[in-house]
């Protein structure tokens, strides 16, 4: 762990001195908004998902800086998530990685546009990665659209949505759904309009957790995994096994943030241990501790066993974090 | 004026038809996003912007349903952007296009999310032009590129921010910095700092205006026409004209929405005329009425100038639309 925790260092210092010169390239706007995209932007934070387009890059023979736009890219997507889901409409944090959240600073306009900001600005540094040879066109445009696939309403802010209306639901009712039932609009709707996709074939607590998993946390980082790759040119067998070892690792990723909400301190967290006082329907609430701890060693042998490239130096990395993911303390 | 009227609504037919269908591919996911997006994307609204995609890409020899997907991107954008400054942070409408704003239906939250959904599928949209043989991988990530620049912080959202400091501006002071000045982030912070770009070379309410027009609306303007001409390969002095007249009409475009502020009624607005009471910096307050309809009928005269493209009969519908951002009454 050591050794990876010293890998995954000095990438993010790649990658945060590529995101401070990806936030010097915006101008024509006012200084205020450049600085609170920044302030959430440089707030820290492991830099796992940017490290992971890195990675499944190098992985499928390119250069950590042929796509190290691309990984600014999922970062910016990845924070403005946060900004938003901080906001008092959303799970109203005052913290985030010990600091004060980005509207407690520039206040609840600014972080909505802050947000906006990043998430359009993700799509333009991701575009860059197309001027390099190595790249090409083609290859950075499937990944705009893989990236935008996974982080959109079929992917992350899908999981967002069910994650919201699944608050309650283990004590009986949706608490938001409950909300929106007087409202005309919403006369006759079924559970599964609000928590799962029209193609679930069961509505259950378990399809939906499930859901949840694979979508609020999980979908960015298979879109980093898949980013990476997709800018190396990866197809076919190639493509499907990296986006086998993403899935599991992105599964793993959110049972072991619901573990630690529970296990770990607020200080080991950066952030305030709020599933259970929001009654959040997580892993750990629904099959208990340590079955949540074997899901999470489960999902980790399925990273391990989908990475069968020939080269397997150049996988050390992307094994090494399943490994991370999987056994991190905070 | 009649037969642009009868063009426009024609076009404003098929590219419903294709905004349906988009959203109809965005799988995996919980009905009520999807139904939150589409809620605010169907309200209706003239579709101006995507006309524009189309229009501009004819000019340069492409077919409208080659672009198709990239006129529903730049629809998505400009919805997203509606949902986001309806919400009560921002400018706290309650009335969008005769109807309830999203979040008076959807709530806060899914409001936000379903902005964020269509900000975000928007690019995924648009990367679908790029299997077209006629636009291909290249010119789609261009017009990608362009459609970020305009709608993020250098564009769109840097005007919304400006906007928003320049409230009480001219009484005398920015309402909105006044707020943040007790904190110690902000100590010593210029007017500019929330108001204009580092690169401005001057502090007025003028420059400020100025700044806000070319990018609160403007900017998605531009983006409109200039993701058309990109994505049919327009380069060098053909790209710098089309720019120019979206320039034009971008400026005049916002003058006439405050022109129209203060001369049309609720009812042909179809939302509450909120400058005058929310003391916004707007050519009208600024200028007065007189000064802001000369500077519409210069700025017309501009983009009609600046069409100067061969084929004068392609030319006609962006010819049109530029006396019809002028003329119109709502």
């Amino acid at each position: 762990m050591k050794n990876f925790e010293t890998l995954l260092s000095q990438k993010a210092k790649e990658i945060e001195k590529a995101l401070k010169k990806q936030i010097s390239l915006i101008k024509n706007t006012p200084q205020i908004i450049r600085d609170s995209m920044a302030y959430s932007l440089e707030a820290g934070g492991k830099r796992v998902r940017p490290a992971l387009v890195c990675w499944a890059a190098q992985a499928f023979g390119l250069k950590s800086a042929d796509v190290m736009p691309a990984a600014c890219a999922v970062e910016m997507i990845h924070t403005y998530s946060l900004i938003h889901d901080d906001l008092p409409s959303m799970d109203n944090d005052a913290l985030r990685r010990g600091k004060p959240t980005n509207h407690k600073i520039f206040e609840e306009d600014l972080a909505l546009l802050a947000g906006d900001g990043l998430l359009t600005c993700a799509f333009e540094t991701l575009a860059r990665c197309g001027a390099k040879k190595s790249v090409g066109a083609g290859n950075a445009l499937k990944a705009c659209a893989a990236l935008a696939h996974y982080a959109g309403a079929s992917g992350m802010v899908g999981g967002q949505v069910a994650d919201i209306f699944a608050e309650g639901l283990l004590e009986g009712k949706s608490k938001r759904a409950a909300k929106l039932a007087p409202l005309k609009y919403f006369k006759n709707k079924k559970p599964a309009y609000y928590l799962l996709p029209a193609e679930a074939k069961e509505v259950s607590a378990a399809q939906i957790l499930k859901y949840i998993h694979e979508n609020k946390t999980g979908a960015l980082i298979t879109a980093s995994v898949e980013t990476g790759a997709l800018l190396a040119g990866a197809a076919g067998a190639n493509l499907q096994n990296i986006r086998r070892y993403a899935r599991a690792i992105g599964f793993a990723f959110q049972v072991v943030d619901d573990i630690l909400d529970v296990t770990a301190t607020k200080k080991q967290l950066g952030k305030t241990n709020s599933d259970a006082a929001n009654k959040k329907l997580t892993y750990v609430s629904l099959y208990g501790l340590e079955e949540s701890k074997k899901a999470a060693q489960k999902a980790l042998k399925d990273a391990l066993a989908a990475l069968k490239v020939k080269n397997k130096e150049k996988l050390l990395p992307l094994q090494m974090t399943a490994e991370f993911i999987v056994n991190r303390s905070h």
